[in-house]
């Protein structure tokens, strides 16, 4: 699949509006302060897929779209994701970040550290402009959650136990929690019914399960030239996630490996050989097969929750990003 | 000056919703999360002087005073003071404050940049609480310019030449701006009037700016067992202050102490004996007696502004807080 014409196709109903956000984005994003101004623009300059943003916008079609609102909530969602994405690349003292080196690789951790808050804090400024309760409401307690997703994770780091629940509750807290925000905040906006809005919420949660499940399947599957970073980048971070976890689950295949595994994820300074060794018993065992029904169960959920709009192209869109998302390859 | 015993006295009329500010902020700061309650617990341990809230409560008192929602913003208020106090001591690579250790002391620097992030996302959830979008403006851009002035802060780090202009621009937006915003939701919430919330305002700019000076004074004349860090704390992290900007203005005084002050500013590792011979030589120069009456200067601005308000013993209160804020000891 060719992501790039996949992507445009399916966005070029709010493409405009895409780009719209962009150059709002940068509005908000600048300030009096040089080193702040270039630190913005070098993270801007990598700024992934912008899923979120399609995702508010396009889930604001299915009712009345109201394009001034649903770009400053984009705008913010966009400009939170960026912030914890610095502050998670302190923490996890990355380098790079989709081959490009990060905020704390180029200006140290302190800065990035500020730049994260500045962010934040600007977020609260943009929502405030929405002037909706509703919306502050719900920006502030995704903000929290994510927050507490990324505590868990931290938490449960090198944990060859993580049971299967906990990573779950782990990703819906750090990335479908978002994701949910994003498209109940379109409904919201919109002014679809409450029913509506709970239905998108379904559909972005559902969505976000199914989304960071196929990038922790990417992290074993794909190599650096691809995915922008190293294959096994999450086992290097000590990160367990569903490949492993099944991979693990299968006594006869595991027996041996468990000491190795938590070697890895002890952060111990192994042979990059042996490193790649795991990555490729994951990779090629049952577990990525497993990881992949999950995350088309929960790509079926997310289709449940559409089902219940009438039939439309906007919802089509919705429908056909679902199938982007689990058979995306970077 | 007996701190303790003024302070009780200015914050009678408010003592008891300052104790329930504190009930609330513990029941939003808890989370299902062990670890982010112990640090929050021990964050809270050391609360300083809650000067925040009494700002907040007692600028809601000259108008009608409306509890409910001075309460939560209060708590907003020293969330978000905490939230930029953990991720400071990050930056400084503090170890103490007031004597106690820091959250990054204890529990490392990742966990102290999640838990800030924690902290402004749940204020942002309070400030929604609140359902007023004057606080959510004042409140969202508050943050972004503490942000601002802790960047700004850090980038000016180390310079012998920073100029006085540069330092109230740094002091305005890191603390003072906080002060302000306090005074002025107090005045927002009380329904004031849109004259009475600039006063007001100008008010809590004035003293915050007066509070930080007589801050940056203590650094250099306190010792350890009175303010909780050593003396000459700034000068160890590269911190220029009034009183060193001052002191270097006197020529014949300064004359060859700026290559010994550079050193010091670049975190030379000099013997703490040469440390606290520049502390004497600054604390012992009429550097402290003009840095004092800088901070007796914007006194006057912040007493200016309440004598618009008709006499009360309300505004009673808030004139004596510059006074305890210009001759505190710590």
């Amino acid at each position: 699949m060719n992501t790039t014409a996949t992507l445009s196709r399916l966005f070029a109903g709010v493409q405009s509006d895409m780009d719209q956000v962009d150059v709002l984005f940068k509005e908000r994003a600048t300030s009096g302060l040089t080193i702040l101004n270039s630190a913005s623009m070098h993270a801007l300059a990598s700024p992934g897929k912008r899923l979120r943003t399609a995702l508010t916008l396009l889930s604001g079609k299915l009712n009345t779209y109201n394009s001034d609102k649903l770009l400053r909530l984009s705008v913010a969602y966009e400009m939170v994701h960026l912030a914890t994405l610095i502050h998670d690349d302190i923490i996890d003292e990355a380098l790079t970040r989709r081959g490009n080196p990060t905020v704390n690789a180029l200006w140290g951790d302190k800065i990035g550290i500020l730049l994260g808050d500045y962010y934040l804090a600007k977020t609260s400024s943009i929502i405030a402009d929405i002037e909706d309760f509703r919306i502050d409401h719900l920006f502030a307690d995704t903000v929290a959650t994510v927050c507490e997703g990324t505590i868990l994770e931290m938490m449960t780091a090198g944990r060859i136990d993580l049971t299967v629940e906990t990573y779950f509750e782990k990703i819906q807290n750090k990335t479908a929690c978002l994701f949910a925000a994003c498209s109940k905040g379109g409904a919201i906006l919109s002014g679809a019914s409450d029913e509506q809005i709970e239905l998108l919420h379904s559909y972005g949660l559902n969505l976000g399960i199914a989304f960071q499940i196929i990038d922790d399947i990417l992290d074993y599957t794909e190599d650096q030239s691809t995915i922008g970073k190293p294959a096994g980048n999450d086992l290097r971070q000590g990160m367990v996630t569903l490949p492993l976890i099944f991979a693990l689950q299968d006594a006869a295949s595991a027996n041996g490996r468990q000491q190795q595994v938590q070697a890895l994820l002890n952060g111990a300074e192994l042979p990059e050989k042996e490193i790649q060794e795991v990555v490729s018993w994951v990779s090629n065992e049952y577990a990525i097969e497993r990881s992949l029904q999950e995350a088309q169960n929960y790509g079926n959920k997310a289709r449940e929750a559409l089902y219940h709009f009438p039939a439309s192209s906007d919802r089509t869109i919705l429908d056909e990003l679902i199938d982007f998302v689990i058979s995306r390859n970077r």
